[in-house]
């Protein structure tokens, strides 16, 4: 993992423009988000699924890499309008002032839509619609954005398991479901193989969702970079608060079995490992 | 010009989610903001762009229409931030409350962001990689965004004639600009004529611009369905401030007149028209 992530910093760092040139602030703004850390699942598990398909690796610099930069860009910009005081008011991200925090409000709002327009670029130059469309569909009102309005939405009231579910699903699990179903797609998976993966992927996204629930009434401050107990404080919908905190604990690690099942009887690979991690991480 | 605004407004009505689909609130605001009238200026040019290059009308609806959309979408969803409180704080567009005064901050926040993906995913359903590419360039930092970071940076301090030129020619032309050369892009022009039609862009595109500032100035508020006098209230970098209101008409005249110099000795056409209407628009 530390492999891919340390691939994913070198492709951000490469493809999103340098702070020395115009509109500087911007630059500066976009850099020091995406540029601020973090685990780089998104990218590692695109990578993960492209190497899984047996995707060709001698054209991965002009497919998948850019793919992962992508990826990882359009995460970041959701983070940063999510974090804007009209969302979820938030001063610190992975330890470190948000980007409003640091820059201001407008020139945070701007940073967050460039990060999504050179996202979109990378992704066609890849030269796949296909994958353009995928990610499309996982960012837009049938995945993440309808997620986070839902989310909102839901505040300050009592959700059903069924509603907690859906808005996972959408919010978090959208976008890994996507990055596996990107990477597979680039390699030319066939249609079995896309489907297994696709399945694997909603899996370990929800799980992934969950556990971030989890991580947020009993996870460490350090480890995370971010205030725990904010769920609670906003009033969030999350699993703890709709099916309690023993029964979320539960179904994570059934869906991270689930995932694993993906590749029952094939030798350890990536993927196999990527859902442990979920499975197991603390921060 | 008024067929190409009913057909924008029917390929907009189609392409967006209905109101009555999972998250209503997002898609209510979307469509709230997309259908609240307009001009409709940049599709109508890339159709116009479209038409002159020769492009294959019996392949409009899965080409050239998509693409008109999309650029719609793109430019509501810019209207829609910059009018947030931390940006403009606009409290009027075309008449209307502005998309945050009707629905709050966040769901506005999240409806640009979202017609920002439809915009390029319609775009990657023309199946031209080349025209989402071009989409990008024209909305990223080095066009639209660029521009409205500097604009806001611009506030409030003394700018020189070269410095609005480039902020106008970002934060507006770039995207009129690549509105035609999008369309000529899906008809398939030679290279030769996406050039003349590109510098035809850029002219009209600044041009457009100028006039802007200049009917903020004396321009007729019902007909504009904004409040006038913003720029001066904002203490905004204009034309008319940074050269004075006489050379700004003068510069604008030159550069219609530049731009229907492209088509010297050619019959009339849509785009000769549309250079004239937006040298003389009131509104």
């Amino acid at each position: 993992m530390e492999a891919g992530r340390v691939l994913t910093e070198r492709l951000l760092n490469e493809y999103i423009p340098s702070d020395s040139e115009d509109p500087r602030s911007l630059h500066t703004a976009m850099r020091y988000s995406v540029l601020a850390g973090g685990k780089r699942l998104r990218p590692i598990l695109a990578q993960a699924a492209f190497e899984y398909c047996g995707g060709d690796m001698s054209r991965a610099e002009e497919t998948v890499h850019r793919a992962m930069a992508a990826i990882e860009m359009v995460h970041t910009y959701s983070l940063i309008h999510d974090d804007l005081p009209c969302m979820d008011d938030d001063d610190l991200r992975r330890g470190m002032p948000t980007c409003h925090k640091k820059f201001g409000e407008a020139t945070a709002t701007l940073a967050g839509d460039a990060l999504h327009v050179v996202a979109f670029e990378l992704m066609a130059r890849t030269g796949s619609i296909d994958v353009v469309l995928e990610l499309a569909r996982a960012v837009g009102t049938s995945g993440m954005l309808g997620g986070q309005m839902a989310d909102i939405e839901a505040e300050g009231r009592a959700v059903t398991p069924g509603e907690i579910q859906e808005i996972h699903t959408r919010k978090t699990g959208a976008l890994i479901r996507g990055s596996v179903r990107i990477g597979a797609i680039l390699a030319g998976a066939d249609p079995e193989t896309l489907e297994r993966l696709t399945a694997y992927g909603e899996k370990i996204g929800l799980a992934f969702q969950i556990i971030d629930d989890i991580l947020d009434i009993e996870g460490d401050q350090t480890l995370l970079g971010k205030a725990v107990g904010s769920d609670s404080r906003h009033q969030k919908a999350t699993y703890p608060a709709a099916k309690g905190l023993e029964a979320s604990r539960r179904e994570a690690a059934q869906l991270i079995d689930g995932a694993l099942a993906t590749f029952v009887e094939e030798e350890d690979n990536m993927l196999k490992w990527l859902a442990r991690y979920i499975g197991q991480r603390e921060r």
